[in-house]
């Protein structure tokens, strides 16, 4: 674990902390690793109260809920998918805020999605934020960089409220 | 991540494609990295569906559907909690094996259970197995040995099928 990827886990933990706010995502992409990094600390359970790592097409409207239309028409790489993730992991875990990844890391092309092309979402009571952008590291490295830009996002726009 | 790590991720990739197998897992102790462990190689969508990161008492019951009879029977660190969670996963994945991780990773004392406690979970159509550990080391330290924990029963179990 670099010092960066700590300084910004620290940052989130003491935002939510600090505000008394509570979290979830909804994981494609990053298959579990965005979890993972909010429940690091000792003391997250007081913000972080679920994650939905759905990485199948059938997960994602299953368990998830994301309408099967928007996964047929946008697909599951899309900014439609994205936001449908967070909403729907803000309203099945109940909380404030929700955080969502779906992307294609690699190695090969996944619905006609190049690698390296992620969206990452945020879902609160006013409303959802969706951020595209393209990595050009390896699986593991775009796995990672997805992460950190999730909760960069997220803390810009808490820092904002 | 350490060679020994890959190395037992790469076996369970292995046997998961070798064997067609769907797996899934819900998670408390180790909040995401044993979803982020099984996803970490390409070609891990083939068998893993889904992962439930259910950190909260609320999020066991409400989302992955634990009984409440049995969370407040035994707590949410119990053999029957962990059992409870992966037949759950299992059947809302609709997968073959489903993988759960519940525990104390420190540092405090959780509902009367020490530090370093931990059960890991496996179910599968005919029936369920847990296994009950304590590990001494830190926090980080002790979600990994669980991870790994987990994964080297499920190894065993699959390799005995």
């Amino acid at each position: 674990m670099t010092q960066e990827t700590l300084d910004i886990i620290g940052r989130v933990h003491q935002i939510l902390t600090k505000k008394g706010i509570s979290i979830s995502v909804a994981e494609s992409c990053t298959g579990g690793m965005l979890s993972h990094l909010l429940t690091l600390l000792p003391g997250s359970s007081a913000f972080f109260a679920a994650g939905f790592v759905v990485y199948s097409e059938e997960a994602k409207n299953r368990i998830l809920g994301v309408s099967s239309d928007t996964l047929i028409r946008c697909g599951m790489v899309s900014a439609e998918t994205a936001i449908e993730m967070a909403e729907r992991a803000r309203v099945l875990a109940g909380t404030d805020y929700s955080i969502a990844t779906t992307g294609n890391l690699g190695p090969d092309v996944l619905e006609g999605k190049e690698r390296g092309l992620i969206y990452v979402a945020m879902s609160g009571k006013s409303g959802s934020i969706v951020q595209k952008f393209r990595l050009d590291g390896d699986r593991q490295a775009n796995r990672k960089t997805a992460c950190l830009r999730a909760l960069e996002l997220f803390i810009e726009e808490l820092e904002a409220v």
